[in-house]
């Protein structure tokens, strides 16, 4: 049975939150919970529930759902596992459309356990409402500044949404995320899964206009036909980035420990996952390094890189790391070569990659630019020590005064700025990918917080880069295949 | 023709120095290598060299090297390239010992340039001089606080030294490191090669004292059969982390014209390197995460990993991430799972990796952290999200006031420092590497600083964690084979 539109809009955008369990002592996840909701500045209404508190931090607290005088959407449920299965008894007779169940101990944990968790999820069907979890850790949505999450995580409002079967991975990959500039629309932890599935959740962001990119964190499938079936349906609309853990027999055993899941066998999935266009990361990182690449870039036509690069060597690497994820450096255009020609000193390579000389002025850099993701031989663009090494020049030179020092770091940031600018123009002008590389952080440098505030992202080497512009050259090669 | 302990000495711990081309214009090279150098605190004399200045930022400037009225261990050449030629019969004359030739433009630019490159090291052989470069940035050492490299990076001091034949990248390398706390001994970016070669470093490195690990990134060798004997025999006793670039079609085609390097077959490096027992590394990332790995843990006796997790889909992440390295996670001895059961809920996972719940106190997680890595099964272990997480709770809670808020972030701040603590002394008492994964810097975490701070090396994710971990077993495996 999967979930209505009316459930996930409950879930998603809930007009009225139910926190079960409250608490005013920070050991506590409804501590947590209800703080996250507040400091999040849910737009909702938010009702605590705790049978032993008549005010959480100047709300007013309600003894039982029955106590409130209004209709709820949504109820967080954060009391003991003995508890839980009168608190749903009191969900359903409330009329609540979904209960997030954040206690633990059920299925993952013990036989007995598992009974409940069935029980819980017949009482709730019987009356028309959707379980989520139990053993979950909550959810999050940019629509309402919803943050029903146990840690205190705090994403950047974007496009991607987000399934993970691990709360813990999840919360902090979105944490992660923020960090990196990479905005999040949507976020569930599906916990145990006893009821609303992440092929559910697939489903409904699948048709959710806010999501534009579906990434999901699996360590186990129970339904894998159904979840090929709409998997399938969706990547012809929009790419969804998968992550496989327990892929080992390590690991599906650690997996088992923790969720209860059945890992299915590292061929079964790779074979379905393909047919599918399903992209397949393979590490933590490349979760969020897809991730932004999907969300921030156009997808390219081809598998043909052009190079730009801020010194020799980084060109060499990144021409490695292209050709060692089946991308090709191929050899400029006549017309295109002879136009740098005019901009660059006579030793320049003369072919991709394109080594850029130190002494270059803004002008002839903006126009390089300009040039190369031009040329017709040329899909997407791979720039490397461009951006981001303005910051160099901000340690101090002992023979300059402050007017002098003050001179070559405003040219530094000029540098640093305008590229970033150059940059987003050209993605919007060619609708050819840029993935950028530099070896600084938003924090150090201008351009690359400006890149990320745009959602280009910017990758700490040419490998990370080029692995993920294989990954968009891989799905547009399945659009152009099915559509 | 290999370099004398002599000329090594001069150009690491120079006791005087010549800056040919010192400049007082901050767009010159003879601007920021002199300020690098003064401003990294070099032990030495030091000597600016410019026949149109008579002062350079207060010190005296002198016309040329006769000028000087003391002996020149290390002359840096920075000085237009038709000039060179002359300046090297300078410094013979002089009786420099070895001149650093960063002016570009020889024989990675044309012929003509490769002929005076022929000339500049036959004059200076004649003369008992070495070079290194041209087309070099420079070099570090710690021994003299010596900074004469080109971009004012200031490496951490540390027992690392690394050879580069791209400057940019390896200075680039040795500002990350600075970041992620990694130490360098001496770095050295060897440019063309002329005269000093990357093998004449590497044999340098291998009986250098303040040498433990020594990094290369390489474009091209050409010396394939004197590189294989000389790494044969210093991996006996210190390790060797190797980058090859120009892997690839692509990659070989631009490290052509970048230094002029042929690059050899990939097949011919990855034999010749196994059997001379030198670690691989293959992407940028990987040259840091091994050389700290190398440098701030004991080798492991074997393969079996245990892992310690802060939330159980780490864990299952880590497992998978250990047995795709070729790393085991083994089962725990009775003895030890005996132990654990006292000290841990009764809902622990039972087994490795050892999920820790939550709400564990910093006494029994200081005691799970004793008991694991002492277990007879274990080789060494892998440590997710425990140090690093305490600044999470560094946000602000709505409910508490100053003093609440002040207690939660002491506990967690505890922990971080706790847990930091105990892993260092384990390290020592077990002598059995512990790969730390943290989501958070040393700038977040006081933990993660501390651990940096004592050389334990803290990664992003456990995939990179676990694939270093792979690579010390792979040389203790190496050494066991050869001792």
């Amino acid at each position: 049975m999967s979930g209505t539109p009316q459930h996930f809009e409950a879930m998603f955008s809930p007009r009225s939150v139910a926190m079960i369990g409250a608490s005013k002592k920070p050991a506590k996840w409804g501590f947590m919970i209800i703080n996250n909701i507040v400091m999040g500045g849910y737009k909702g209404r938010l009702y605590p529930v705790n049978p032993g508190e008549s005010e959480i931090f100047g709300m007013k607290s309600y003894k039982n759902l029955k106590e409130i005088d209004d209709s709820v959407d949504l109820a967080l449920v954060a009391v003991p596992s003995k508890s839980v299965l009168q608190t749903i008894d009191e969900c359903c007779e409330k009329g609540v459309k979904v209960s997030i169940v954040i206690t633990a101990g059920f299925s993952e944990a013990s036989e007995e356990g598992g009974n409940i968790e069935k029980e819980i999820v017949a009482k709730s069907r019987g009356a028309g409402m959707r379980i989520v979890g139990p053993n979950t850790m909550g959810v999050f949505s940019a629509a309402s500044s919803l943050h029903a999450l146990m840690p205190p995580v705090r994403p950047k409002f974007g496009r991607i949404s987000f399934i993970s079967q691990s709360g813990n991975i999840g919360t902090q990959m979105l944490g992660l995320g923020q960090k990196r500039g990479i905005g999040f629309n949507k976020f569930v932890s599906s916990g145990n899964e006893a009821d609303l599935k992440c092929t559910d959740f697939l489903r409904y962001f699948g048709d959710d206009p806010g999501t534009d990119v579906i990434v999901m964190y699996i360590e186990g499938l129970e339904d894998g036909k159904e979840f090929f079936d709409a998997a399938r349906s969706i990547t012809k609309k929009k790419p969804i980035i998968f992550f496989k853990s327990g892929r080992t027999d390590a690991g599906a055993r650690a997996a088992k420990s923790h969720v209860g899941a059945i890992a299915g066998s590292t061929e079964v999935y790779d074979a379905m996952l393909r047919q599918a266009g399903v992209i397949r990361a393979s590490t933590t990182d490349e979760i969020l390094d897809f991730s932004a690449a999907f969300a921030g870039l156009p997808i390219p036509k081809g598998r043909r890189v052009g190079i730009i690069s801020g010194g020799g060597g980084w060109g060499v690497v990144a021409a490695d790391a292209c050709a060692s994820v089946g991308l090709q450096v191929p050899d400029l255009t006549n017309e295109v070569k002879e136009k740098l020609n005019k901009l660059l000193p006579h030793y320049w390579s003369k072919g991709n990659p394109i080594d850029l000389v130190a002494s270059i002025d803004v002008k002839s850099l903006s126009g390089v630019f300009s040039i190369v993701p031009e040329c017709s031989n040329i899909d997407g663009m791979l720039m490397l020590c461009i951006v981001g090494v303005g910051h160099l020049l901000s340690t101090n030179f002992f023979g300059l005064d402050e007017k002098q020092m003050k001179l070559l770091r405003d040219i530094a940031m000029e540098v640093d700025i305008k590229s970033a600018k150059k940059i987003i123009e050209l993605i919007e002008k060619t609708r050819k990918p840029m993935m950028i590389a530099a070896l600084s952080s938003s924090s150090e440098s201008e351009g690359v917080r400006i890149l990320e505030e745009h959602g280009v992202p910017v990758y700490d080497t040419p490998e990370r880069a080029a692995k993920a512009l294989a990954k968009l050259a891989e799905y547009g090669e399945y659009l152009r295949g099915k559509n």
